[in-house]
């Protein structure tokens, strides 16, 4: 009888473009691999220069760093075969420059490569923008099985090349992947697989990145799938691991563990925090600083913050205007001390004061009254165009964003906005006020899912880390006296409804209508969304938890008359 | 003897998203061909949804409208043969819902669609993303002349379709296209087709989008090429025109106009100015600010501005501080006298006093003394990070800016900002402080560009309409006393050079070095660059006028451990 093919699938975390420390990390993880007897072990999509390293791959001179990485890995090679993701380097008749390849690496040398054939360039991907597209399926031996080889896309459409490693004996299909998290992309992914591997009777091997890398989370859960389509291992979300498995297995294998998946609410918990610590850490900060309002979405960025750095590295910002009710002001402080950050508070009123004097000292006969329409600065309130009260409103919310960039500044920290996306949907947020800071933690997280998460994590908690009394105030900015969210924007539950319509799901008026959404306010919002794409694009990157967020996912023109 | 084909060219200007506007346009411009005797009449590529329309092309209501729309055209074709871009509904197996395709309009309906067959994706160019690409050549016969028809990167390579369609029998390609302005752009354009021209032995007709949208402008200067490489029309640049040209020209025939190329710098600021007008009108705005400090940028900008919208429809405001010199405020004022512009004055002293009572009053425990190496927010000298210095400095620039943001407020005005790519580039500005504004009017003209425009202004003028003493000052940002750009970056001309390398031609630092720059400054500035990546990715839109502008020519990650 055959002996089992001891498989070891290494999801780790590169960074992008740190050819060496990649380099070095992929040489520890194939020793781990040896070390625990595998005979094969397959590393993440891109894993050397890092993924989605975007321009960097038109570089010539990054494409030969990479390149001369992915040697000296090989030399680690030796007793193990090891599949290492990299860009290989192509000739092109335009701009491109490299494959996206795997490098098949065995008694200490670059062996061979496979290419990827299939090359996405939809939502987030543009990998037709950097790649030359391979053409040739590719089968290897290893220890008596025969293995096809694929890089991520290749296995999400049936036909070529899996297909055609099979029919050339392959029972084993590797997919080595740098897959983007969105809620509960897992599963998706899981039922894909089984149904391939059903489809050809043969065991697949799906190997992820792990890490976040700017907008995108790379969750890991890499599996292994049986002939028959029953799960057969399953490495955590959101964390490195060397998953083992023998396959065959039975007879005198190990059993290879099976994570269990995390619930839904946690699942989007746990991307929100590696998203954040890994922006934090790989891009060199130690310390973030938030500005708490008393309200829900401050108070679930800061509860993200500390467990993703630890409390000690994150301070709590309370900037309190003549508007702040005692109210919020006591809740801010309350998460704050239930969180254990340390607590800084700074009243914002003599600063208004000065913008008021310097403003109404200044008379301009170029006043144009008629409404800005689009682009340009923005109203808090899209309804009411180029009111002064509008501009009242703003400057306080971007004196607080001063003073935050000041402390930044000072200090050195990051400083995390808490805008959420139904705000940035419809663009009720303050451009260079709560807008200003270097990374937007929860921009991709409706409202209503907000609220989920923190009572999910309170509930984690056994305690109020939010106290109840944010959860249950009604929404306001406390940018003018008895000022409430609902003054200005359907009801949450509602404009979350059309926001997943029009955003997520490219539907228009019509459709959203005839799905039983108010037609009014199906209008006003829509119309909202389109007006704030010029605001969107200068907000700070945030993390990627839906099927389509704002940023590289979703690209409109600002300059744009469709309506609807 | 055969009768000549009269051909027009029809360059004009869309709006994209504005379906039904465009098609009316476009209605005006078929009859105005007919009258003129046109046999036929050629409309840019995807001039009825406008381009480039991004993701608006993957929604299945903005497809069918422009279906719609083009249908609406064809009933005034008649009597003369028209080619209007539109995106033809496909079926694809993905998202993509369209092909980039040419209606063929005659006797008052649509007849047959020719389909782009070479989509580009490189640079600016993303049509991978959207289209279906087609893959038939199409010659047409219109009162006896055989046509090979053919949209915009269709001609860019050598071959099919050109070639196919002129071994069945075309004598005249057209070449609808949506083709983007840089500098020079026009006559690479001539070049490539006086060589096809030549290659294939026929005549080339190539009609130009005209038009600002969002980043990118739309330079028009549609020619006619015959088939020995001559020119025998050409329409101006940055303006509507119909071009008239009988083919093959001469017997009773009308001369065809060749307008004159404009000079190198008129060029760009031609460009400027269009892209300008363009975005503030587009997106319907009336008035603009600008945050004028008696520096060379922003009387570059100012100068832009009055060009484009007029000088009774541009507000210079003056905002000194205790570091602003007299000679900088005196010059200020004469720019916006000179331009005859409304000048406002605004003293930022009393502002700045209230952070700084502000922030001495809190101590925080949190200090991060280390370097924020990147990300976040900046230093306005990458070279002194995280000093206290640098965080009054930036209060200067965010206290100008909120004021600026508050006129926009009060008044619906756009605000312009007027950091050049130099300064982009390295990170020499501040986030949410001078790159405050709705539109970067001239961040993609170099330090050393900018200069040379101002002086050819000038001279246009014949008159100073910018001081020679602006002119000649060494560079400034007047945030502390005695500080001047030199303190903080390489002389302008070595580091233009240095960015023309790393930016525009995506060189290393040892080719930089091979070329002869000094090495030192050439990583220092490299590590400059990398570093001010999250801060470009937070500035607002600007004119694209190199053959790589930062934006969605130029897509680096921010987290990204390359050096060099």
């Amino acid at each position: 009888m055959l002996l089992p093919l001891r498989l070891a699938l290494a999801q780790f975390n590169p960074t992008v473009g740190d050819v060496e420390g990649n380099a070095a990390k992929a040489v520890g993880w194939i020793e781990r691999a040896r070390d625990e007897g595998a005979g094969l072990v397959v590393l993440p999509e891109l894993c050397i220069p890092g993924y989605p390293a975007e321009d960097l791959y038109l570089k010539a001179h990054f494409i030969d760093a990479n390149r001369e990485a992915v040697e000296e890995v090989a030399r680690s090679a030796d007793g193990i075969v090891a599949l290492v993701g990299f860009a290989e380097p192509a000739e092109a008749a335009d701009d491109r420059r490299a494959y996206n390849a795997l490098a098949v690496l065995a008694d200490g040398r670059l062996q061979s490569t496979y290419r990827k054939i299939r090359l996405p360039n939809y939502a987030v991907f543009d990998e037709q923008r950097y790649f030359v597209p391979g053409s040739d399926a590719a089968v290897l031996k290893v220890d008596g099985t025969q293995i096809g080889l694929t890089i991520c896309e290749d296995c999400w459409v049936e036909g070529p090349p899996a297909s055609l490693e099979v029919e050339q004996g392959a029972t084993l299909i590797v997919n080595p992947s740098g897959s983007p998290y969105h809620r509960g992309k897992g599963r998706e992914r899981e039922i894909m697989f089984r149904d391939r591997a059903r489809a050809y009777g043969v065991h697949f091997a799906f190997c992820n990145m792990v890490g976040g890398q700017d907008e995108l989370i790379f969750d890991g859960q890499s599996v292994v799938i049986g002939p028959d389509g029953r799960l057969l291992a399953r490495a955590r979300q959101f964390e490195e691991e060397l998953l083992v498995c023998d396959i065959p297995p039975g007879g005198r294998s190990q059993t290879a563990p099976v994570a269990e998946a995390l619930p839904d609410l946690g699942e989007v918990y746990g991307a929100l925090v590696l998203g954040l610590r890994d922006y934090v850490i790989k891009n060199g900060f130690r310390h973030v600083g938030v500005a708490v309002s008393g309200g829900i979405d401050s108070a679930l960025v800061a509860m993200v913050a500390a467990d993703a750095i630890g409390a000690d590295h994150v301070s709590c910002v309370v900037m309190p205007s003549p508007h702040s009710s005692d109210e919020t002001q006591g809740d801010a402080r309350a998460i704050a001390r239930n969180l254990g950050t340390e607590l800084l508070e700074i009243p914002i009123a003599p600063m208004m004061d000065g913008y008021e004097v310097a403003l109404d000292s200044i008379a301009t006969g170029a006043a144009n009254d008629a409404a800005t329409e689009t682009a340009g600065d923005m109203p808090r309130d899209p309804a009411r165009p180029s009111e002064p009260d509008i501009a009242a409103e703003n400057i306080q919310a971007r004196i607080r964003g001063n003073l935050m960039m000041a402390l930044s500044n000072k200090h050195g920290w990051l400083v995390l906005t808490t805008g959420n996306k139904s705000e940035m949907s419809v663009g009720y947020a303050t451009l260079y006020g709560d807008m200003a800071g270097g990374f937007a933690v929860i921009k991709d997280v409706p409202k209503t899912l907000v609220y989920e998460l923190v009572r999910h994590r309170n509930e984690r908690a056994g305690t109020e880390l939010v106290p109840t009394s944010v959860i249950e105030r009604a929404p306001s900015a406390e940018l003018r006296p008895g000022q409430l969210d609902s003054d200005s924007l359907p009801a949450y539950e509602i404009l979350d409804a059309i926001l997943a319509g029009y955003v997520e799901r490219d539907e228009g008026s019509e459709e959203l209508a005839r799905a039983g959404l108010p037609a009014d306010e199906v209008d006003r919002v829509i119309g909202m969304v389109d007006r704030s794409e010029y605001k969107r694009r200068q907000a700070p990157p945030g993390i990627r938890i839906t099927p389509k967020a704002f940023g590289r996912d979703r690209r409109l023109p600002i300059t744009n008359r469709f309506g609807g």
